[in-house]
């Protein structure tokens, strides 16, 4: 596997077979490299909900622009971040890194108690923009394993946040949904970008270096 | 190159061999991962600053917390959002897209419109954030490279905005400094990480499905 090869070969898919399924080890893998992404303090403020629900999927098409990939894809991933950071989220964590670790360590309560004494008290708004960020890493690792596995997806920002929430009964679980990844397969006859060269700034355009 | 066993090697780098310098066609690999990422619209909102310089990179350590990193990795990769989504932004990026593809298309054309006509008049602050997120996904495909290739990489949040958009003159170019990333190698004697289990939540605790 070569990594800008799997970065040139994957595109945002605009038109998906809805007749291929997506095989479930490889949406595993997917969902896998998303758990294994890093997040600040190691927080994973964010949560995977992956929908195959038919009757869903057509309600989250209506509050997503009428994007047909939502329907056509077999699997439906939503990225939803936490809406809040707060002490009971921070200790959970903590103290489940000290469970898998087998002992506390002392810089990491140090680092504990840090957090708890400052994202607790910010705003719910910075502390869900925080968290947002964070899936987006996530959200690049998911795309590398897709593409790894040939599978093709379309990061969906169009659609309702609110409405996604509400059909997803989020927000009853402190969380907000931030971004959407259908996967499935490319249906190329009905594709109008998937014949259309990659576009990316040139990299004179992209780097500086500070020598 | 299996993503899984890639993930899974990568961590938080929190001491580098300060002797140790990553190979350039390495660097290079790294940014151009970050180059492909997919970003929302296509726009690329970001740029990235490459310092390798000594004295910047001690200036820099200064307003981060003091990490050792900084300086002890060989390049520090400073992702930089835009900050603020401007007409001419977009154009020059829908003209772009034109170029490369030789010729204009009709509903790339409505989109651009679209955009045109909703992203500059939105306040800045909203756009800032819009595109600082864009760029943790490139951020993501960063950190996948870097691991590919076996060269460490520390994500960094800690550090004070502001003073780094100083140090590098970030404002002057509409820019504002986001994310940091060290690139270097691991010095296991000094780091306390290293020999600790990577901690994440249990699938169960990650991914909810609704069939």
């Amino acid at each position: 596997m070569n990594l800008i090869d799997i970065l040139n070969w994957r595109y945002a898919t605009k038109k998906m077979d809805p007749t291929r399924a997506v095989p479930p080890d490889k949406v595993d893998l997917v969902i896998e490299a998303a758990r294994l992404a890093p997040t600040s303090s190691g927080l994973q403020p964010f949560e995977i909900v992956a929908v195959t629900n038919r009757e869903v999927r057509e309600r989250i098409r209506e509050i997503a622009w009428g994007q047909a990939q939502v329907t056509d894809c077999s699997h439906l991933l939503v990225f939803a971040a936490w809406e809040n950071y707060t002490a009971e989220r921070i200790d959970r964590m903590f103290d489940y890194a000290n469970e898998v670790r087998g002992f506390p360590n002392e810089g990491w309560e140090n680092y504990r108690q840090q957090l708890l004494a400052s994202y607790p008290n910010r705003p719910a708004e910075v502390n869900f923009q925080h968290a947002a960020r964070q899936t987006y890493i996530a959200l690049g690792t998911a795309l590398v394993s897709a593409a790894a596995e040939e599978v093709d997806a379309t990061p969906m920002e169009g659609f309702d946040p609110d409405k996604l929430d509400d059909i997803l009964g989020l927000r009853l679980r402190g969380l907000r949904s931030v971004v959407m990844l259908p996967l499935g397969y490319r249906e190329v006859a009905g594709d109008w970008l998937v014949n259309l060269k990659k576009v990316r700034r040139p990299r004179a355009q992209f780097v500086t270096e500070v020598r």
